[in-house]
Order: structure tokens, then sequence, then C-alpha cells
């Protein structure tokens, strides 16, 4: 009697002891595909430099600050380095009485953007990349990175690239005077003038003045040379920041002469409607402003005449043998990564532009209820690249003292712990001040609550 | 009878496959635990940019070209950038009549040396590393790559930092003009005079020239100037290149004046004994000739004098505003690596003074046997680094056509298809040419073909 119902309890322990090694059987040749498959992406040389680098990124630094590669070691690891007013060895301590730091145009705004797209933008140097002096193309650039700076104007439509020459530099600051230097008329019996419109970056006035070189020297303001004969015009070189650093204002030339450099800097997205692409005979940019990279130090200018171009070509090789290399590759991968992903919500112009138009709105929120300060003017826009009409979004605030006693707003902002760059920088009046807006979000909160404070004692005094 | 036959024959079958079942649990175990412990290591952001980085370095190019991550792409993937006189999809094709390129100073000779050493030398770029334009120390500068420098120069024993300022360049290139300008007194009735003693590297001059500042000019050899009176001194600028570039020779101060740029480009193992730590007051290095990554532009200087320093630092900053953090970051791994394995066979002085010796060795021995030509004279030296008498190695030879008839030498080595830069580039005599020898070995076996051939065609002659 038991034996049937013994081979019956076989028959189920058999099937399951069956289902049980046909599932580890299963689950060997899973295991073995998994690993086979996956040894095809199986990394050699570069692991080790992936997994440091990876290791230094999950650092924690409280959302206040990270830790980089290249970091001051404390233990063999690199340590936080804090936003400003935050400390500790996490950065998690915020400084009571530290001053919001609204000075420089320091693009920290777009980190968090990069920070999002890891894996798209990351990139890796092997030992031996590209040692040579010589790149792909002429004068120590890569034609790829070349292309892709064209494809990206031709995307945004802030730039007109067909049939124009360009030049890389290191930041759009050696392009300045690169091509100061080359549009500077030769063999003439005056130094070329170089003169810009007030307020204007201060880097202009400063390049001629400390490489004082005997072929240009600076006039001042363009104002001032408004009665110039057309033919001495010849002799003068105006730079036109456009959209114009500090109030953002898009510009046109003043004096209307044949050597103009526009300085493009801020003609992105993020900062400013576009209106049309941009057309002038000589053109410049820079990744700072654009994937806020400042520290990569590179700039490209567009250039029309080819005997502009050879000169400052020239000016490059003499100066720094050209931009490195290193920095032309990683330009190149970000670069490729704002293409692939420009349009929708994963974009770097949205990403920017909402980022800074948010900023602004705020900002002028809390100046709108002062009688003690204002901000410059300016209004929506019909954008061409987002297809609409888009708010105020600039790169700074231009921020002016109305009162009488007032006289010095950049000290009037620091004794309220805010941090400026006053307008005699800019060769304007000391009513003005620039504030940054571009910074880290812990630098615009900050210096948004000092503001709000400061405004809000304004309206105890009125009572 | 069948039965306990039957029975047994299912224990036997029942073993095996309950062995089967162990060893397939087994293999799951062991699966799991090697798919478990692998991950720890397991990479995210940084894996899609390292495996691209191995496939870029995968692809074959014969031994006489490579391709890069940045290279122009044909299909999607970077085409073979060859060597020269080589040509085709894989390099594989020696092109007959090309010539042996001797002309410049590439110094792809230490390509095989990083290739030979891939993990301890890549680095990953997070797309968000160091944004920034500050860094961990002022002007721009990374503190760890200071410091790295500094431990390099005293294990090589090459130069005293100790009390020493350090500046950051792209390139000695952009140090070079830095330095003339920091140097150059200030309020000058006259502008400072520049000079070198030639043969000497025609960037000095051409930067003059091109910049063509009020506060420095061009004033030719230094030995024009030896019966300059002590006071007029002051306002000399003399360059010592020491090794000489182009002929290896150690140099010193000619006017002795207190204003002197000691280029020290080549003062490294590779090119030259080291008798004693360079002790000057303004010394200029270049990762270019160091490492041979003359594509990252990255050169420093030591300097005693602070006034001097903050001059050069104030030309940095209003030329380029400091040096590519990139290059800053790659630098640093690269200083780090030749530091970690710098004693011993693995070490990259060993390796670059190997490969030189071996190249000016087999040079000489072909020029040897010619009446029409000459190299430089240099003998066997004590070398503090290697702590033992080391063969010359330098960079370049400094060829000389002695025939009455052959004044053009650059011209007679053309004939022969050599390029080489002309003496008369060097303010030298055109009896003279430089030929380089820290080249691509394809270049330099090229060349010493073609140099045989020259010299055999001599023999020929003669009878």
């Amino acid at each position: 009697m038991e034996e049937p119902k013994g081979r019956g309890g076989d028959r189920v322990h058999g099937f399951k002891f069956l289902l049980l090694f046909f599932s580890s059987l299963f689950l060997n040749v899973f295991f073995f595909s998994y690993l086979f498959l996956s040894r095809r992406t199986h990394l050699g040389w570069s692991r080790a430099a992936a997994a440091e680098a990876e290791l230094v990124a999950a650092i924690s630094c409280s959302g206040h600050g990270r830790a980089y590669l290249d970091g001051i070691l404390v233990d063999g690891l690199p340590t936080c380095e804090c936003n400003t007013c935050y400390s500790g060895a996490n950065c998690s301590q915020l400084l009571p009485d530290c001053s919001a730091d609204g000075d420089s145009g320091d693009p920290l705004f777009l980190e968090p953007y990069w920070q999002q797209h890891a894996a798209s933008s990351a990139v890796v140097f092997s030992g031996w990349h590209r040692m040579s002096y010589r790149t792909t193309g002429d004068n120590f650039i890569s034609l790829e990175l070349e292309r892709h700076i064209r494809l990206l104007h031709e995307a945004v439509g802030n730039a007109v690239t067909d049939g124009r020459l360009i030049i890389f530099g290191s930041g759009s600051t050696q392009l300045l005077n690169a091509l100061v230097y080359a549009l500077s008329p030769e063999n003439a019996s005056t130094p070329a003038s170089v003169v810009a419109t007030a307020p204007y970056y201060a880097l202009y006035k400063m390049q001629t003045e400390v490489f004082d070189s005997r072929e240009y020297e600076w006039k001042g303001i363009t104002s001032k040379w408004l009665n110039t004969s057309v033919s001495s015009m010849q002799n003068f070189i105006e730079f036109v920041t456009s959209p114009n650093n500090p109030d953002g204002f898009l510009l046109q030339s003043v004096l209307g002469g044949p050597n103009i450099i526009y300085d493009h800097a801020y003609y992105w997205p993020h900062y400013t409607a576009i209106p049309a692409p941009a057309d002038e005979d000589v053109m410049i940019f820079t990744d700072s402003k654009l994937s806020g990279h400042a520290s990569s130090r590179f700039g490209w200018a567009v250039i029309k005449d080819e005997k502009v171009y050879r000169k400052a070509i020239n000016y490059m090789q003499v100066n720094t043998m050209g931009v490195s290399r290193d920095t032309q590759l990683r330009v190149l991968k970000l670069i490729k990564m704002m293409l692939a992903e420009m349009r929708g919500e994963g974009g770097i112009f949205e990403f920017g532009y909402k980022t800074i138009a948010e900023r602004w709105s705020k900002l002028s929120k809390v100046i709108s209820s002062s009688n003690r300060f204002s901000l410059q003017q300016l209004s929506p826009q019909y954008c061409t690249y987002f297809k609409r009409i888009r708010n105020p979004s600039p790169a700074y605030a231009w921020f002016k003292c109305e009162m009488e006693q007032d006289v010095d707003c950049s000290a009037v902002l620091s004794e309220a712990r805010i941090i400026s760059r006053p307008g005699t920088v800019f060769e304007a009046s000391s009513r003005y001040a620039r504030l940054s807006l571009i910074k880290t979000r812990d630098d615009f909160d900050l210096l948004l609550r000092r503001m709000e404070a400061l405004v809000s004692k304004e309206d105890v005094a009125s009572f």
C-alpha cells in the first residue's frame, strides 16, 4: 500500500527537484550570459581613473560645495570646496556675518545642469591623448570642435558663421586683445584709438594699458568721438558689447566705423532674447558664459575678413601657440551634449533662462517696493530661439542708488553686507553697482535675503 | 530481478543528478558572489565615457599613427592620424618620396612612454569639474599642482624652489613675454633692451616685435652689449637658454646684469646631465619638454622677487585669466605618475634619456664618417640625477655644412629630402641647420636613412 503512495510521493518530489534543477540551470545560463555580455564592455586602462573620479564626486559637501580630483588632500582624499559663506569639513555651516557676494561673473548657476547630465558630459583623457603641437586643423584648432561651434550657432540662431573664419582663444579674454592687435592699421602714423561705450567691461581698457603697444592706445568713451571724420574713423577700434556687461542691453555701434569688435559673450538664450542671428564682421564668444566653464578658458571669434583673421592667428601663435588641446577636447564633449539635448526641458538654454529669469523676477519684486534703489528697465521680448515672448534674464542687475546722499552705492550695499562691483569700474557713476545673478543658488539666496532686509529697513525708516 | 537493478540504476542516476544539481547550485553561488563583489567597483556616470575612450584607443593605426577622441569622424569613428610620411586609413602606407621631417620640436618621443603607463596616467573629467574661475590657490593656480611641481624639482634636483614663488602659463611661450613685461623697469625714460645669445630660440625676438610694447624692444645679440656700463645694465633683459636651443650647451649669463630670464625648458635628465640644481632669480620650465604634452600648453616660472612675481601675475590675469584648469588637472595627474615611478627602468627620465642618447649616437656615427658635415661637440658628463656619467642626449642636432660651396646647409639637406630648421632662424649662419631628435621613431628612422644615403653619396663622390 505504501509503495504506490511512496512512488507517487517520489514523483511529486522528483518533479519539485527537477523544477529546482532546471531553475538552477536557468540561473546558470542567465549569470553566464550576463557576465559574457557585460564582458564586452569590460573596462581596462580607464577603469582606475573612472573609479577615482566617481569616488571623489561622491564626497558629500551638504549641497553647499563639492570636491574635485585636484582638490587639497586631507587623509588622501580631496576636501570639500565650499560655496561662499559656507564652511566646515562638509560645508554644512553657514557663516553668520558673511557678506553676500554679488561681485564676480562666475557662471556657477549652470553647475547643477552638468551634475544632472553626468553620464553624457564626462570625458576621459588617456595619458597619450594628442600630445603633439599639431591638431587636425591648421593653427592648433580641432576641426571637430570648429564644426560643432558652427552647428551650435546655427541651432541657436545667434550668429551667422557661413563663409566666416573661426579662431580659438584662451577665453574671450585673450581674443579681445588679439583682435585689437589684428584691427590696428599697419604702418599708421599714430596708434589706433580703442574706445567703448560706458558702462563697459573694464578689461578692454586694462588690456590696452597693460600691454601698452605702440600700435594702439585707450581713448576712453565712444561718445566723446562722435564728431570724428570718416577718414579718421579708419584709425578707431570700437568695442560693442551686446548684450552689454553690466546692464544687459542689446547695443549697436555708435561710431559705425570699419573696425568694430562685437563682444557677444552674453548673446545666448540664457541671458537675452535672440532677435536675429548676429552678422557682424568680428564677433567674439566664450564658453565661460555659454556652458558655464569659466575655468576652461575657451573662447572663439567669428571673423569675416581673411587679413584680420591671419593677424589674429599670428598673435595667438606668438602669445600661447594656440589654446590647450585638453580644453578643446573637453569643450567638444560639452557642445556635443548641448546640441544633442538642446530642445525641450533637458536643454541648457531652457535651464539657464528659467534660473536667471526667476532670480531677476525675485530681485525686481524686492526692489520695486523701494524708493531708494532701482534696477535697469528690461522688458519682455520675442526670442527667435524659444519662439515666444520671454521675460528678462540678464546676467547682472545694474543697481542704482537714487537718494541724493547715497553717492557711493557700492558702499551702501557693502554696509548691508552685500558685495557688488562699483559702477566706477565700468566708467559709470558711483551711484551704480553691478550685482551678479549667475553665481550659485547659495550666493543668490543670501543676496536676496540681504536685499530684502535692506529694503525693509527703508520701510521702517519712512514711517 | 529487474527491479533491484532498476533501483540500483536509479541510485546511480540519482547520484549523478544530485551532483549536477549541486554543481549548478555552486555555479550560481559563484556567479552571484562574483557579481555582488564586482558591484562594489561598478561604475556609474563615468562608464560610457571610459568605454568610448577605450574604443577609440583600440583603433589600429599600424603603429604609425593613432586615433583620438576628437579626431575627424568617418562613419561615426575618429580616423587615424598618421605620422609624417605615413598614409592610408590605418597609416600602413609609407609615402615613397616623402621628406624626413626634422624641423619641429614636437616631443612625440615620449608618446610610447605614456602608452605603456595607460592606467596610471588616465584622468576623467566630470561635466561639472571645477567650472569656476576660482581655484584652490590665488591667481587661478591649483595648489596641489604647485606642490607637485616643487616635489618634482626636488626629486630631480634640477631647480631650487624653496622660498620661491611659482606662476603658471600657457606653455613657457606665454611666460617668456610675461617675464619680459615683469622685468621691464617702470617709468624708465627708454624702453628696456631685450637680448639673447645666438644661436637663440626665435620666439624671444618675435614676441617683442609682435607685441611691440612701449616698455621694451628687441636689441639683438647679447655679445654686442658687452661694454654696457653697470648703470645701463638695469635696463637690459637677457635671455639665457640652458641647455641652449638649438645646440644643447649649458649656458650662463653673458652680461651678468640684474634682469636675466633663464629658459630651462630642456633642463631635464632626458636632454642633459644635471650638474646641480638651477638657482637663478627667474627660471622658466615647460611641461611640453618634460612630459611631452606640448598640446596642453602648460609651463611655469620659478621667481625669487615678489615684485617681479606680482607683475607677471598681473600680466597673466589680463592676458588670459590664468591657465586652463582642465590642463592643470591633467598635468597634475601626469606629474603624480612621473613622481610615483621616477626611479628605475619605469621612470620617464630613464626612458627619455635612453631614447635620445641612442638616436644621437646613431646620427653621430653616420656623421663621423663624413667630411662634408659635422655636429656640435658634446661630451659625456656626470649627472647628479642618474648619479653616473651619462652620454649626450640633446633634443636637437646642430648640423653644420663644412664645405665652402654649401653656404645654405638647410637647402643641402632639403635636396636630400630632409627638412631642417635653417640656422638663420636662430640668427646663426646659414651653414647651420637644426635637426630634431625628439619626434616620433618613424621621423627619426627616416631621417637617419636619408642621412646615411646623403653621407654615402659623399664616399662615392670622393672616389
